[in-house]
């Protein structure tokens, strides 16, 4: 085999925000798997507001360091495989890296169903659709007639939490950057008012958009975005906490938000940090329910491919910003 | 009735410390029952840092305002009653003011047990033992062999909520301010630890006393001790959060604890609010495991009573300063 391994390199850790110039593409050969392991060719890269956050030390998985290959993880495809339980062309998620081709431990690799579109394993059918239903569903408990509230509304997350919490008969507010986002998620996803944070007082914004206050939060962002929702949550409200992307690009925060814990102990809230693995035992039947409401159309999967291993920094960049509307991956083979 | 009632007015609101000068004595004549109602002589008016949070807009009750006579829970005696289910001679608990009489609604009021001694009913058996019992066994869920910790653990809530974790098996780490207080959380109340906050280095302290790092957090003050104890969770910990006392007297704190949201999804915590209240109906069940320790002598009630109706101001002054050990109230008679 002549072919060449891509690999893009953190060259260095970000101290302030993430730019091109953090990143070195390398070429090399490929490695041959041994006993037990894979070789494995990615087809698409997942690109998540998480990875930013793993440069800024460990997390729920160790910290990323300069010199690495930038980690990351993909749909990828086995070339050869010296374990029993994977052939040639079966699909796997792994957290492989930003690198055309890895050799890495069959074990922990189970084969994935051979959906159409492929996209779908990374969005819905991924992490991120994972990620809305139990979130949303487990920590934030919405009752049919409530509120719910969810920020970074039109990123891969945002717009299922927002979709899922419809289908349960909630009333259903996105927070997001810009007025064509806004208008995007109402005409096409359902979203019964949206609020522009980049327009301003953003805790005024929501009372209005929210006149009996908010029952659920889903909180993508953390910040000044957390604050203005903490500050307009009913009594008996609901966090859920699912990343602070507004903390990840950048040096962090001095401080957090004010309201914590005053207002949570007033108005009796309940605030859940999770990641989406601690819930895996209940996959299959979470999976199960996400199809079935794409099948009904009652689901609208949005998804922003990039064409190209090399675009990964620039994609990555681009998502920290906001510029995607549903899940950004990048196209690799 | 010739008697005089003396009452303690709220002057003024104030703005940054609370001060002897806000408050007022007047006096004035008795007011006599309606129908309906009771005429009540305080006999215990209970001393709680929330005193101070009612002074600063509407919580979980309407704002107090300057003029007002001061709001505050009392242990009561019916004089008079124009109610059939009360009885000259019966105990109540009564939201009746600083004053030594006053006529209420006797909706709502309940005749309490004469406990011996009746101080009890303000500490282990009253809101305190309660806001200790529920707040930890409910919000906090703690686990034989966890490590649990608490703040003001030698107030009236926190000195139960320690012992009650002892109980149920859990190595206990209080935050008190002074060496004195923490010499005495360990030689008397068995804390297995205490972290001195006036000494410089919460954080640090308490990750001296918490090498595993904290499974339940209970809080009964907010701002940096807070933060001190959200940086030393375990994943999947708890935080009961209870009160913000640190917040409650000056102005409110310009911002919040930093790791607010961050720390709460990398390790998946927990962080809910609560108000005893809500757990009323599970009381009485509460009430009896509380009484069986209490009769065993596993649990220790401290109590700090102060004569006289016209201390109220400075007792809960100092109260906010942290100078009781255990339940302070005041005996009006």
């Amino acid at each position: 085999m002549a072919e060449i391994n891509r690999q893009i390199v953190l060259d260095q850790l970000p101290q302030g925000k993430l730019a091109p110039d953090h990143f070195r593409l390398v070429e090399g050969p490929l490695a041959a798997p041994g006993d037990g392991e894979v070789l494995l060719r990615a087809r698409y890269i997942s690109l998540d507001a998480a990875n930013r956050a793993w440069m800024q030390g460990a997390t729920y998985r160790s910290a990323l360091n300069a010199g690495q290959v930038m980690a990351g993880g993909a749909l990828a495809e086995v070339i050869e495989s010296k374990a029993d339980h994977l052939k040639p062309g079966d699909l796997v998620f792994a957290d492989m890296g930003w690198q055309d081709f890895a050799v890495l431990p069959a074990k922990g690799l189970s084969p994935q169903p051979r959906l159409e579109p492929l996209t779908h394993l990374l969005s819905v059918y991924g992490v991120a659709g994972l990620t809305a239903y139990f979130g949303l569903l487990k920590c934030g408990r919405p009752r049919q007639g409530e509120t719910v509230a969810v920020s970074a509304a039109a990123g891969s997350v945002g717009l299922l939490v927002g979709q899922i919490a419809r289908i349960k008969g909630c009333r259903v507010v996105g927070i997001a950057g810009g007025a064509a986002k806004g208008a995007l998620l109402m005409k096409d996803y359902g979203f019964d008012a949206v609020v522009d944070y980049k327009a301003g007082d953003t805790r005024r914004a929501l009372r209005a958009a929210c006149p009996d206050g908010i029952d659920v939060y889903f909180d993508n962002v953390g910040g000044d975005i957390f604050e203005a929702a903490l500050f307009n949550m009913r009594n008996h409200g609901r966090i859920a906490c699912c990343g602070a992307v507004s903390s990840y690009d950048g040096a962090a925060p001095a401080h957090g938000p004010r309201g914590v814990p005053g207002l949570i102990v007033t108005r009796r809230l309940t605030v859940t940090g999770f990641v989406v693995m601690d819930f895996y035992d209940e996959k299959d039947a979470a999976l199960a329910e996400l199809k079935g409401w794409v099948d009904s159309g009652q689901l609208k999967v949005a998804e922003d491919v990039i064409d190209g291993l090399e675009h990964l920094p620039s994609a990555l960049i681009g998502l920290l910003a906001g510029e995607n509307i549903g899940k950004r991956m990048v196209k690799v083979a």
